[in-house]
């Protein structure tokens, strides 16, 4: 159903920080957005009227939002795919589709698909048994063991410094069924990100690439645009991963810088916290492109519109110090700066 | 109360599209928002969680709203101003204060208090009789006739080409008591706008002065930044005014150019429609400044971000094609667009 014959109703399979950002995007477009949120405190609830509560692993809860929204996309990964199939088939229009969120959101499938077409990947080894780790210790001592779904922000991800290491950390894994990637430890020379918007029929806009600092597998700081002298090669990459995988809305490819290549490490088919500086520093920000796309509205520029911008992911809990007396402290340090809070307890998590 | 020990909740006597907007910008900041709203469809209302029905010129709604909020401000001027008196005596926050609001909300107040200050303003007879209105039309054959209140986008003023037409017009609102301002009909060379936020205690950012089309009283069209030589002057007007009424959140004046001379038409102390650019042309828009003007957050840069910028104002309901189909084709043509629909139907009205 639809409120208005012009803007369809778009239902976000959940209501964290990416949902709440989007909303604020969404505003503007008269595009009204419906949320299946986990909890009644989840960011996005706080700030929208339309949200409902439900689990994305629930497919009776995923079927009866669909049912609601005239498209539906997605601010997360850990979704029951196999109920997002079921929806497809019953006619359900969903932006990523189910097929793109299904090989992003399992490390081997996404590196097979890349590879087979023809881009370029770290080394890896796609492991399902305790034979096929011992090869792949035989060619790399120093490995990082990588759990094929469920990780984020560093979860799920291992690294081994000898192969005894290597196989504690996988052996209950595999015991339990698991399929691991293990790739060697690589010297990353940097890390880059790249977003790109894409249209259904391949509209397609590109953010300039930028550099990505992790401290533990988490993204604390990003520049843009990346020091880099293969901008145009990244961009590249994003936009044919965007069209192999027929994405719609926001695709992130995040790279590592190894030995002078660009080598693909990991994809997101949506909103991504490597391009929360375009709201404030782009024309038009990821956000709004992504709703653009999912709604088939022109997107917008992706242009920067300053000459460097930098986004410093603060985490609260450190210590005693509110995180957001540190950043009112920025705003009176520097007129530029912005704050986005997420909204999120330090006690609830990521 | 209070959600957090950092933030305030702010509550907006009003739900239009400036309180949309201004929603919009309070999401980053972390910033709770109540509305106080007429209808459950109204602009805001169908964006944020937090609204509550009641009529801005009853007093009983205004002390239970204020009741809930830490600070209260306003998206519009047509407010019982004695209840703000009220409510301020009991120990309400009022950003802007209520003695501001009563200056700009009354044509002759505001006029009586700039002129003793000292800033320039265009001719101007405040009537509130018969004989009064005799002696301006004495001294100006053409006239515009305002109502001291309750006028906005052209309503409320009228022009009268001959003192006949005049006391037309004159004749029955001075009957029922109401008071006018009567001025010369004025030759203008253009119409300018600037807008100042400012914090408590005096902190003031002011915007690019813009040049401002009017058709029918309506603003049409603006233009960031004005093409004047006189860019400093009207900053320097409204960093006057805004001191001179201790404004607290943004204040907008509109100016004319006459004979070579800025003077000051009407003053708003609310985010305007002649500043709805630099929510896409300016490091801070006039809401998040707004925003953090009646929070008191350090203010952000109203630095422009592009050269240029140009802002239309679409009104629905001309003929047959409706207005979103319009803005979905500026988004095609070009890139760099932005829109921000009112959400409001052309039958309610403005």
């Amino acid at each position: 159903m639809s409120a208005t014959p012009h803007r369809p109703v778009i239902g976000i399979v959940g209501a964290g920080q990416l949902a709440r950002m989007t909303h604020q995007a969404a505003i503007p477009l008269g595009v009204e957005l419906r949320f299946l949120a986990d909890r009644s405190s989840d960011p996005a609830a706080a700030v929208a009227p339309g949200w409902q509560l439900g689990s994305a692993m629930d497919p009776a809860a995923l079927a009866s939002f669909a049912a609601d929204c005239d498209v539906v996309t997605f601010d997360h990964e850990v979704v029951d795919l196999d109920a997002l199939d079921d929806l497809e088939r019953a006619g359900a229009v969903l932006r990523p589709s189910a097929a793109a969120l299904r090989i992003v959101a399992d490390k081997v499938d996404m590196r097979t698909t890349l590879d087979d077409a023809g881009l370029p990947l770290p080394p890896y080894a796609a492991i399902s048994d305790a034979a096929g780790l011992d090869a792949a210790l035989e060619r790399w001592p120093e490995v990082v063991v990588k759990r094929a779904r469920g990780g984020y922000d560093g979860r799920g991800v291992f690294v081994a410094r000898d192969p005894a290491a290597a196989r504690e950390v996988a052996a209950p894994l595999l015991a339990a069924g698991e399929r691991l990637v293990v790739e060697p430890l690589l010297r990353l020379e940097s890390e880059l990100a790249v977003l790109a918007a894409r249209r259904p029929g391949g509209q397609t806009a590109v953010y300039d690439p930028v550099t990505t600092v992790q401290v533990d597998g988490m993204c604390r700081r990003v520049i843009a645009p990346a020091s880099d002298h293969r901008l145009d090669e990244a961009r590249d990459l994003a936009v044919r991963i965007a069209s192999l995988l027929d994405v719609v809305g926001i695709l992130a490819v995040e790279l590592f810088s190894v030995d002078g290549r660009l080598l693909v490490n990991e994809l997101a088919v949506r909103p991504h916290n490597t391009g929360h500086h375009t709201i404030d520093a782009a024309v038009t920000s990821q956000f709004e492109n992504h709703v653009r796309a999912v709604a088939d509205l022109p997107l917008g520029a992706p242009d920067a519109t300053c000459r460097w911008a930098v986004m410093v992911n603060v985490i609260g809990g450190d210590g005693d110090a509110d995180p957001r007396d540190l950043l009112d402290g920025a705003l009176e340090l520097d007129p530029g700066a912005h704050v986005h809070l997420y909204a999120k307890d330090p006690e609830t998590g990521p």
